[in-house]
């Protein structure tokens, strides 16, 4: 566990951060905990949580005395008026080796995408000092946006694929890392493919190997086994990878019915499966841990056996509108029983933000909206402040298996959190602290002092950004400030 | 003139602009000129511009020789390696009385919307320390993010109104300001309205004499006649308006097909007319001078209409996917030869940002391509970086009459522009001067060093914020910098 001793500010003491928690109730509801005080033990978990008391200092007392801790043997985290503490974001979709290329797509949909921009960036990675660089940015950024889980794809590459494991282990991010699988030649160029379906689970099963060593017991860093897509799959290596699923029972990621036509190119390349979804199925790799990006363009039966399997969802907003690829329906997942996250897909998706993929799934669903002649059913169609905000955190965790491990303030859980500060707009229009010498940037979001708590909210994921984001933990381990 | 000296950093010195400039060629095509000079005389007119020379030196000793001033007489700024100067943004409609409100929209739709949100809130301001702390931070906050023009909405009060004229001129924002016009009873709410047709024509002519005072010329601030929309405003009131437009040759404001409920609405309150756009033209008010915000359901024969008589359209995606109004089509206006600009149509649209309203202009382009299967028609509708770029620059400043004045650097044209600077990626991954004791947070645009111009520019738009607007000048005058 020595590696935790590099991460920035880790201190291995107890902690209490006081003062006003936000995080979601359930899928409808966010709750907002005031004077309030979240205990935290020397490894990371939430052992204590103090509701609601007169004053934070009333809290802080009643844990101290609760847990028999004493004031000078613990680091007090205390949040400034306006400030509040908020789960860590939860990223169940992403490409590190893309990073970047994050904004570059020009009139691109997925298949000319992926041969344009994609795949040369991808290969070129196997250069471990671009590789290094590359990831370390990629995570850096994605901390600073409050990200404390990530489910990455890497590229082909194991030596780099292992660097991007030390970097999350390093920097402190939790992290789901996996090798690329793709083997089947035709989509798959030559300069970028695994050799064969034996080179492809080879492969597959060094960089399990790997993690295993420098992260025993997956605290921090969790190998996910990652078909590309099917089209880009051999049958060998996807039951290849099943088999591992099954003795291993780790995580699967891949892609599904992202666009149409990627979803036409499925049905003539797998004509004995009856659909995009039942290819994977028949191969074994449709299981309740298995988190299938975008599923924009699913068919009743392929939702009806996603459901069915218990297998989530990566909804990815920001690349589904910039590849042009449709609109994916998180209430129609939701009513059919599919848990859903979010996922920034850099970078068919533009942005490292999950905020902004939360801001954007409220967009989408309003673009769906619009298409829907029936009032009810289209008013429901439209996702919430509180829903857009579930899927961030919890929704996320769900789909990763974390459920019980993160995106709340509960006892038990580790301390996955990140702390929101928002802008304070003063008589004369500036903002507070703007023209000091000490000159702070408090982002986009200015609050007047008449908002409520709801409106703060609403203000923050429409205007956030990362500068709302003061500090970030994941385990209990402060891995990201800024002033 | 004397408000001028007010404003931060304004010295009436010839400047010489050194380095790259990128903007508008045309609606395609961007034109990137290295080691170029701009110079820009006391007044804030570009008197001078020397194109890719072998140096920024050598473009400078060009300048001063043939304007022969000397190089004690004059400002230098020159651009660092990677930053480059971009015209300043022109936001052709937002209400700068509902900027508190950014973000604050739930599920609404535009006619509960007001009645919920906006006319509470633009009542208010009729308590002008309120309106005073409102209208500075949404100008300064605009500023920021490089809109050097603005076309505000304020609010029926002429005391409020003036104040934001007062304001757009110390603080140094060329502006557009329209006292709302809304007299009609049963839309508008008696709390919020004016009182007859007479008081509304009143209270306009005292707010468009009050400019003539404090800038008489307009040389930065200018009048605009605003109806709100059809439905709040009296037959007498439209027309009234309509007679000083033409007396005064003013610009004119207002909305147009922006909801199917209005739409209907206006429909059943002006049966005499044969559609919403019909309505203005009927009352005189659809004039080669008048902005239609919005314009989302507008029939074929609106368009023709619209273009027949000049009139241009702000183009507005982040409202209209907020509020769920609906998908305009910018390729369908172009091809029916309307202009367009874009508006950040505050509070309706979440975002103080033109770079924003340009990003889901295009993802607004792609939701509209989705739903079209024809697929060279599919492909064309899609709008590219230079598309939105030209439409946030050059596009916006057509729309207001400003085309010859602002939106680009040519001789003649007066320097209202913005130095843009992106972060560049060190080999850790880390942003240069992130850790160093003078911490700068150079945003999220990361620049790698293998990108083309394009690239950059690209994942500017996709990524940028304020943080990249280094320094704004409007008028030649600087009136934002930032660390």
């Amino acid at each position: 566990m020595d590696m935790m001793f590099h991460c920035l500010g880790y201190k291995p003491r107890p902690q209490i951060l006081l003062g006003t928690f936000i995080h979601s109730k359930n899928r409808d509801e966010l709750e907002y905990l005031h004077n309030s005080a979240v205990a935290v033990d020397w490894q990371g978990t939430i052992c204590a949580v103090v509701k609601d008391r007169g004053s934070a200092g009333v809290a802080r007392d009643v844990v101290l005395r609760t847990l028999g801790w004493g004031i000078d043997d613990v680091d007090i985290i205390e949040c400034l008026e306006g400030q509040f503490f908020f789960p860590g974001f939860v990223d169940t979709h992403v490409h590190a080796s893309q990073y970047p290329n994050v904004g570059i797509f020009g009139k691109t949909t997925l298949l000319d995408w992926l041969d344009k921009y994609t795949f040369p960036l991808e290969s070129s990675l196997a250069d471990l000092a671009k590789a290094r660089r590359v990831y370390a940015a990629c995570i850096r950024r994605t901390l600073a946006h409050g990200t404390t889980t990530a489910s990455y794809y890497a590229t082909i590459d194991v030596r780099a694929t292992n660097l991007l494991v030390d970097l999350c282990l390093s920097i402190g991010q939790r992290a789901f890392v996996g090798r690329v699988c793709m083997d089947r030649k035709g989509l798959c160029r030559d300069f970028y493919r695994d050799e064969s379906p034996e080179a492809s689970i080879r492969a597959t099963e060094a960089t399990i190997a790997y993690i295993g060593q420098v992260d025993p017991g997956y605290q921090l860093v969790s190998p996910i086994l990652t078909p590309r897509f099917a089209p880009a799959c051999s049958t060998e290596a996807m039951k290849g990878l099943a088999k591992i699923q099954k003795e291993k029972s780790l995580f699967v990621q891949t892609h599904v019915s992202e666009n149409k036509g990627e979803v036409q190119l499925v049905k003539d390349m797998f004509p004995e499966s009856s659909s995009y979804t039942a290819v994977y199925d028949d191969h074994g790799l449709l299981t309740d841990k298995t988190v299938l990006a975008h599923a924009v363009h699913l068919t009743e039966a392929e939702a009806a056996l996603v459901a069915q399997r218990g297998s989530k969802v990566s909804h990815c907003p920001c690349s589904n509108s910039s590849l042009s690829s449709g609109d994916a329906g998180v209430r129609w997942m939701w009513e059919r029983g599919i848990d859903v996250g979010l996922g920034t897909d850099m970078s068919g998706g533009y942005s490292p933000s999950i905020l902004e993929a939360a801001r954007q799934a409220t967009l989408t669903s309003r673009h769906l909206a619009m298409q829907i002649e029936d009032g009810e059913r289209r008013e429901r169609c439209k996702l919430t402040v509180e829903e857009s905000l579930y899927l961030a955190t919890r929704g996320g965790a769900i789909c990763l298996g974390l459920g019980d491990k993160v995106g709340g303030f509960e006892v038990g859980k580790q301390l996955d959190a990140q702390l929101i500060g928002l802008g304070i707009v003063e008589s004369d229009g500036l903002r507070a602290g703007e023209v000091t010498m000490d000159w702070i940037d408090a982002g986009n979001v200015d609050i007047f002092g008449w908002e409520t708590w709801e409106e703060k909210i609403a203000k923050w994921l429409y205007n956030g950004d990362d500068r709302n984001t003061k500090m970030v933990w994941v385990q209990g381990r402060l891995v990201h400030t800024r002033r």
